[in-house]
């Protein structure tokens, strides 16, 4: 029996993208408030995984996770995409123009509000998390409603009134699989993350991303994070297709440390598969 | 008579920033309920200029205001950085043991999580902005504090319970002020912004960032962020050194024109300069 770890409340997205990577079957779910306690629970071994949300396809990435990968020293063992419906959800099936309030998180709300803009003389109320936002409705007896997916209605016993209500159809959000030890990473299909920290002279991010370029090695995504107690100065974190059994990749990286202060392997990995809310 | 428009509530970071960057006199201030508004007064004339976050040293990017300099196409005319001190206050002078909630914007509250992992028993409430907390604190009777400026003490007749409660004594907003005509940027000390739309091979960015480094253009930021309606595709937004008067920066334009989709000049301004809270 594995132990997974997601923040969220039980019918959050990243317990579906927990039960899509591993499966329903010799798993217990561990839910956890904070993406630092998701951290915390693995480092510890209370959990044996971890799965957190890294970017979303139209929000961008989430900064705590990245910063989180710097300040433990997990490794990222595999990766996911869960593509995202949001669904307007009820005690009641509700018409839509009796609902008093709308529960949601920010981001929910945010990928919703075309729908929402419809809605007049509704409140939104931001929540932490969409599933904790259909509890909330659950528990109240007026005309409310939770942006939140299929599986938080059935968790808490909600309708549907209204489905598929976000702006855009193409809306995934990426999730990486985490844990205290490496895997050996798949033949084919894989992608290595890392984080480095550059020398600031001008130049240094074009040289480092040479060491890459000059070798054809494939960068699936960069992102910059501030360095802690230097102001406006940045780390940078780099998806590159290949593993640590590839040469070229390790002598890319051998390269890379020439050039840098530290450079930080955050794990290989096969690259991940689309599944569906 | 100008008029500039911030996000928030009086009080507000960004009230400041207009301050100082505007100077008191001559100048009308136009609070906005959010970052769109902002843009929007200043899109229709309603105000002659916008005070709007781009970053904060420890936290990173504002998404929010990277994605409005694309979808409205005004221009950056100028930057400041403004030192952030942040202050517990309450209407009255309560011992740090009798407060029963703190109010306060979720990165505030992330800035001054060791002070308030130390107040036992106090809920932490989020709210839209520092500002806006002051002034629910100055509302209620109860013995509550919200976490915000000096000025938003001032503001709403709030007394300073404890000062300087931030985690690290570093910590800087930059913030941009955006108009809706350029203007002639300083002979020195400039600094050029722009946004640009690669095409998705392998080695792109490093063709992209080739065209400043083999003509010596430092960089002081990269940003990247998703492209509207691609899957996990990426905008790229650079800072660099120089204007538009420089032969130099406009050949590598024109160099990264050859090698991208498109690509957008935000503005040229003077270097921000540095003010405290």
């Amino acid at each position: 029996m594995k132990v997974i770890a997601y923040q969220g409340e039980p019918g959050a997205y990243s317990e579906m993208a927990s039960l899509n990577y591993f499966g329903a079957k010799k798993i217990r779910l561990s839910p956890s408030v904070t993406f630092d306690s998701v951290f915390k629970k693995v480092s510890t071994g209370e959990a044996d995984y971890g799965v957190v949300p890294i970017e979303n396809s139209l929000y961008g990435s989430v900064f705590e996770t990245y910063d989180l990968l710097l300040n433990y020293t997990l490794k990222i063992i595999g990766e996911l995409n869960l593509q995202i419906h949001h669904y307007l959800l009820g005690k009641e099936n509700y018409k839509i123009s009796q609902i008093k309030r709308v529960y949601s998180h920010p981001q929910a709300l945010g990928q919703c509000s075309k729908f929402l803009t419809k809605l007049k003389n509704t409140e939104v109320i931001p929540e932490y998390d969409t599933a904790g936002a259909a509890k909330i409705v659950a528990g109240l007896e007026e005309p409310v409603a939770a942006i939140a997916s299929k599986n938080a209605a059935e968790k808490y016993k909600l309708k549907v009134i209204s489905s598929n209500i976000q702006n855009e159809k193409k809306n995934f959000t990426r999730f990486l699989v985490i844990s205290s030890k490496g895997v050996e990473a798949p033949v084919k299909d894989t992608k290595t993350s890392i984080c480095f920290d550059l020398v600031s002279t001008p130049g240094s991010l074009f040289r480092a991303l040479s060491v890459f370029a000059l070798r054809d090695i494939d960068l699936t995504k960069i992102e910059s994070r501030p360095k802690p107690a230097k102001t406006f100065q940045y780390l940078f974190y780099v998806d590159l297709k290949g593993s640590l059994n590839d040469k070229k990749v390790v002598n890319a990286l051998n390269h890379l440390k020439e050039i840098s202060n530290s450079v930080r392997i955050l794990g290989s990995y096969g690259i991940g598969k689309t599944f569906v809310s």
